[in-house]
């Protein structure tokens, strides 16, 4: 692991065009920073790897800004309070915050939440509790609005937000189909009792989706585009619904792919099956929605009904190499990298 | 105009391969045909010609079945009851009717829907009315959802869809741009209290629209596609939202236009701007809107807030050569066939 004595950081060092290689990033060791007042110190337990972070290291607009060359990476991170300069937090504390690919962060006190350890494992806070799970809530039931008995299709399902749509999707009622990369996946999927998963890669996927999907599609959660989608479009039902959080496989295109310009097609697809496609990005529903999810979210898992799977890289230094893996697929559930000592955890 | 002791009526003959032409139809004269109990004879006095009429004449899956070649033309008619087998209905009767490209025909008469000519010129039943002007009424209010302020923008605005749209937005309180081709078109925009209107042949159509919308669109009623839809996408604005009810530039194309493949491009936008993209037809909304829209337009038309304009054509025979133009952009307002007398009008 990293110098204690130190701050470990990574620093966006260039652009990528097409995909990240270590090249895009510099690793260095400066001084632990120092609280002010109403600011905490924090030590990361876990940095929370997600494909969003491929769009910040790009210039192009996009609904953030982009992380500027020489600054830290920006992302979700799971911390212990090691020093507070603020009365709402103690020393001990573990809070969700946004400190970045670095072992040491000082943020705001206002700007990062306590979790309580004995509720759920401290690291679901940047998963099935966080973000991607709340990401799959807001989404599915707010835009896609499956109704019970309507088939529900989500592509990289064996992620942390597609694992769990098609949960979600089953518990109101709907049948769920999941799409995923390599025979493990499935497998997973099928454990979590998906009615239907389909390897991507299988060469009769057109056909097993075709074969899964008897009464069409209703709600088709995207996150990754490319040749999934183009298997789904035509399997889309008249009044579909198509949240859209994601198209990993596009984010590391470095110009369009040749012709001929099927846009004009996929307009023409959403006007003859009067499809709705809606892309949206979580914040948008937090006041909204926030309280809702985590209030179903926690009795789901307690209750059993909502599972997950962490896929944990020990070390900071290796976050550039596991975020490459990520948007290739290689990763398998939530990605997290452990930076430190999990104080929660007494194995 | 046609005989009055035959049925003239125009069958399609063939599918057509791109524009429309006169070999794809077929004009003949038969027998003036017979109601059965429960029926009606319908003198035809106008034809509506309205874009979705291409869809029909091709074979491809849409959301209705195709025209069969050999059969008549589908069209919405307003036409002159001249005997009756119904109680419902009397000889002289104007109703509003699906009886097609013909200069009589034969309906159930719970299939027609009596117009009051006191009321409104009986054509509005097929333009500001009918199903345009309801197209323009649920799309916009349920879909687009202009608030106070925010900004729509119209294509096709000098059609009857885009006229209604423009001036429903401004009863909302909403700005309105409009879009057509030419000049005269721009000028009547104008005339109807568009906020801007602009000319899409201008070779400045992109810097015009630019100045035209500072705080960018919120709605996009799309109903063209093409290069207007390439010209308006930079500028909408982060929960824009567009319905989208026909594609007029792309319903003669016969094949996909050369690379590159802007699709994905498409999907980004969409996610990067959380757009909502929604197709529809209007009959998805008469259930629950029409009674609501005849209410608000009737009023509306009365009061002088929604001012429309209808474009003419007389004969039965030049109903072919007046769709082509259709969907070249050359008719001017509501686009509608004079098949034969209208008894309500004295001049």
């Amino acid at each position: 692991m990293t110098d204690p004595t130190q701050n470990t950081r990574i620093l966006l060092a260039s652009r990528p065009h097409g995909e990240p290689t270590s090249d895009n990033f510099t690793i260095e060791a400066v001084p632990i920073p120092v609280p002010a007042e109403g600011e905490v110190l924090l030590r990361t337990i876990y940095l929370s790897l997600d494909p969003y972070m491929r769009g910040r290291m790009s210039a192009a607009k996009s609904y953030a800004a982009p992380v500027e060359v020489g600054t830290v990476m920006q992302g979700g991170t799971v911390a212990e309070v090691i020093e507070s300069r603020d009365a709402s937090l103690q020393v001990g504390d573990v809070v969700l915050s946004f400190t970045g690919w670095q072992s040491y962060g000082v943020a705001a006190a206002k700007h990062v939440r306590k979790l309580d350890p004995t509720l759920a494992p401290i690291s679901t806070a940047v998963g099935v509790l966080g973000m991607p799970g709340f990401t799959a809530y807001a989404g599915l039931l707010e835009i896609g609005r499956p109704q019970p008995g309507e088939t529900v299709v989500v592509a990289a399902a064996a992620g942390p937000v597609g694992s769990a749509v098609g949960q979600i999707a089953r518990i109101k009622g709907a049948r769920a189909v999941g799409i995923a990369g390599g025979p493990d996946k499935v497998a997973w999927l099928e454990e979590l009792g998906f009615d239907v998963a389909l390897d991507h890669r299988s060469p009769t996927f057109g056909d097993d989706l075709k074969a899964a999907v008897p009464d069409g599609i209703d709600v088709y959660f995207e996150n990754v585009g490319g040749h999934v989608w183009d298997t789904v479009l035509p399997h889309l039902n008249t009044y579909a619904r198509v949240p859209l959080c994601g198209l990993v496989a596009h984010y590391n295109e470095t110009e369009l792919p040749p012709g001929p310009d099927r846009s004009s097609r996929l307009m023409t697809s959403i006007l003859t099956k009067s499809l709705t496609i809606r892309g949206f990005i979580q914040t948008e529903f937090v006041k909204t929605h926030y309280t809702a999810f985590q209030e179903d979210a926690a009795e789901w898992l307690r209750d059993g009904t909502l599972r997950h799977r962490e896929d944990v890289v020990k070390g900071l230094e290796n976050a550039p190499e596991a975020f490459a893996g990520l948007l290739k697929g290689t990763s398998f559930g939530k990605l997290l990298v452990q930076v430190g000592d999990d104080p929660t955890r007494t194995s």
